[in-house]
This record gives C-alpha cells, structure tokens and sequence, in this order.
C-alpha cells in the first residue's frame, strides 16, 4: 500500500476528490463523506459514509471485471481512497433502469417501482446553463461530447454491467433499481466505466420489503444513511465469499 | 379519379381526417384547412390550406418513393385528399433536424438556426397524461411502443429520408430545418411513413434571407401563412420540373 503517492488536487466533486499520482496515467480517488442532493441544495457529513462507499464501489468494480468489463479502478488505496486509471472524462451521465424511480417515472408519469419490460439505458448531458438534460445518442454526437462508435460503446458496456450487478445484488438481496455512472478516455483513448457504482449514484432496495437502502433516505428524510449504506456492504461481502 | 369512395371516418386529428373505403387496406386521407399550435390553444381556419398542403406532402412523398424509401402514400385522390395505405399508427412521433430550432433549442440552450454537426433523430411520445415527451429507443421499447427491430427502422429510415428532402429542398432554395412525420404498420406488419410532411409538420426557411416560410407563421404571428406554404409548392413544382 502507499505506493502511489499524493501529488496534486485534479478535481473535487460532491462526492469525490481525484489526486494526481506519480504515475502520469494513473490517480487516487478519494471517497468524501458529504453527501448532496436536488443540485447541492441539500447537504449533510455522514462520517464513515467515504469508506463505505470505497468498499461498495471497489467490490462492484471488481464484479465488473470477473465479467470482462473494464472500468478505470485498480485497487484499493486506503480505508477512503482507490488507485485508478487516469481518464479524459465524458461529459454525460449513463443511467441504467430496471424499474421507474425518479425523475424518470416522474418524466413518464408512471408509477414508482414498477419494472422496466426492458433496462432503459438514459444518457443526460451536465449543462452549465440548464442542469441536467435527458438528451439521445445524435443528440451527445451532434453536441461533440462523444463519437457514434462511443456512444453504441457505452450503451452496450451498461447493458452488460447493468446484467453483472443484477445478479449480485439479487444473491445480496437486493434490488438494483436503477445505477449512473460515467465513462472516460485514458490516454491511449480507450474508452472505461469510471466515477463510481454505490448507493449514492443509484437506486437499492431490499428485494422483499422494497426498504429503500439508498441516499433517496438522505433525500426524502428516511433515516440514516449509514445504516442503508453499511447493510448493502455486509450483504456484498457475504454474496461474493 | 374517385375510383375509391369514402366510407366511414377512422379519425379526426388537428390537420388531417381519415376515411376508410372499400379497400380494408386504403384509405382516403383529407387535408384540413385548420391551423393549430401550443397544443390547440392556438387555432384558426386558413380556406385553401388542405389544397396546398395536399400537393407539397404529395411531391415530397413522390421524393422519398423516387429514393427507394416507402411511405402509406399512394395518389392523390382530389384536391384535398390523397389516397394512401391503410397503417395502424406507431404512437411515436419521430423528429429529425438539421438546425436548432423550437423546443429542442430550448431544451439545449442553443440559439435558434444553428446548424446541428449532424442530423439529429428525437423520438417523442405522445402521452395523454404528460404531453409530448423526448425519450430515446429503450424507453420506446420499454413502453411497448416499438420493437428495437422497428425503432432501429425508423432511425435509420428517417436519416435516408432526410438526405433525400434535403437535397430537393436545397434545390427550391429552402433550408430544410426540422420536420417530423409518424411511422405506421400494415396489415403485412411492413412499417412505413405516414402522416404528412408539409409546412404544418416542419421548419422550413428561404436558404438566403432565413425567412420563414412554415407554421412558425402562425405560431409567431409573422404573416399569413398561406402566403408561405404556397411560396414552398410553388418552388417545389420548379425543382421537380
């Protein structure tokens, strides 16, 4: 451990900080234990919520892999931090959906929970002006945020990863309702899943009471996040021995 | 002429009604002369509109059939009616552009004329509940609106269709800025184009000084609009000459 060494400040997000790294395409990911919601309007410290998140994003990266799909993450680097490959980042959000949650079934005027007849894979574009917006593929390739060949990339890696977590989450339990994470350029251009899957990024839920174990507690005043966040750990732990 | 007789009326939408005839699979299509826009908000009665719209929706149908791209459109049958297969709708609207404009402009935050860096394909479904809604191929699929056999059709045959207008239009000195149209199944279960394409359904600007030449006349109160859509068939029936 400790390798890798600390150099500069990259990038400090909501969720997460992004070191530098001795290594030009290598960087340390470090897991925050703020949590925001509804565009940083909401915002509380959970502490100890960076080193769950750690776990729970480094095991599902992992699981990834067993199933040959590549995502920027090498190792863990300590109790909050992960070692990672450097990327270029894609300015859009992937989304995966199993069931209509959120701004999706408000979107669509259906029902919270009900299942998708197929995974609905969204792509929504950060605009500074215009917050976040459900755009299409032509839409992300006219916009030059990504090329035709990245985006049907992109869509197929989702559905492939949205399968592999499926059915981990179901031997833990679990519900995946619906995950977004993003996906970067390293520097030889090849195209990997970053940012991270954890319960601040999707949607989790107990597969028999549909107890939500996710930040929509933190969102909605559910109760305490720690506890949703620490119970989806100890059920991964026990679903990958 | 008048070797198909109308029978009963099958619908009755803002622009269009459908009869059927003797034939189960043809029916008689009549051009309104009514305009909406805002969702029937806005409303008025233009006399000669469903000639004119008959003729020009005729000539680009005859454009996209001369290109080998199928449409329910089969003759003209008199001065406000065409003759045309009968198509059990597919509940999407499918919209291609070629410049920013209207609602997409908006949704983007990009200034109105901006010419996309590709063709852009938007699928929208009409919900009662929501309106119309921007949603992409698995959402269409989720929805049970399409197969992903058929939405890939309609993407791709939307982009072949456009080329093709494309080209016609730039030879009437029209930039051709959006347009939209439906798809509709046969009995055979063979997807085709419907509905209409006509300066009711798209943007449509003299190439040189940008003026509009399409409903946006109606919607923006910039003149009469039969004055425009005469000025498209008349440029029209030169570029084919």
């Amino acid at each position: 451990m400790a390798e890798y060494q600390i150099k500069e400040l990259l990038s400090d997000g909501n969720e997460k900080q992004i070191y530098s790294t001795q290594d030009p395409d290598k960087v340390i990911v470090r897991y925050k234990d703020i949590a925001t919601a509804y565009g940083k309007i909401k915002r509380a410290v959970f502490k100890g919520k960076g080193e769950v998140n750690n776990k729970i994003s480094a095991i599902l990266f992992n699981c990834l892999s067993e199933h040959g799909i590549k995502s920027h993450f090498i190792e863990i680097n300590s109790e909050n931090e992960q070692l990672c490959h450097k990327v270029e980042l894609i300015p859009l959000e992937v989304v995966a959906h199993n069931r209509y949650a959120g701004s999706l079934a408000r979107h669509l005027g259906i029902e919270e929970g009900v299942h998708c007849a197929n995974p609905i894979v969204e792509l929504r574009y950060d605009s500074d002006d215009m917050g976040k917006l459900l755009i299409n593929n032509d839409i992300a390739i006219a916009l030059g945020l990504a090329t035709r060949e990245e985006v049907n990339f992109m869509h197929e890696t989702t559905l492939k990863a949205n399968e592999a977590l499926n059915a981990l989450f179901t031997k833990a339990g679990i519900s995946l309702v619906d995950f977004k994470f993003d996906f970067g350029r390293t520097s030889n251009g090849e195209v990997l899943i970053c940012g991270e899957i954890s319960p601040d990024k999707s949607r989790l839920w107990d597969i028999e009471t549909g107890k939500r174990l996710d930040k929509d507690r933190f969102r909605h005043d559910l109760g305490n996040i720690l506890e949703g966040y620490n119970e989806i750990l100890s059920r991964l732990e026990k679903a990958i021995q």
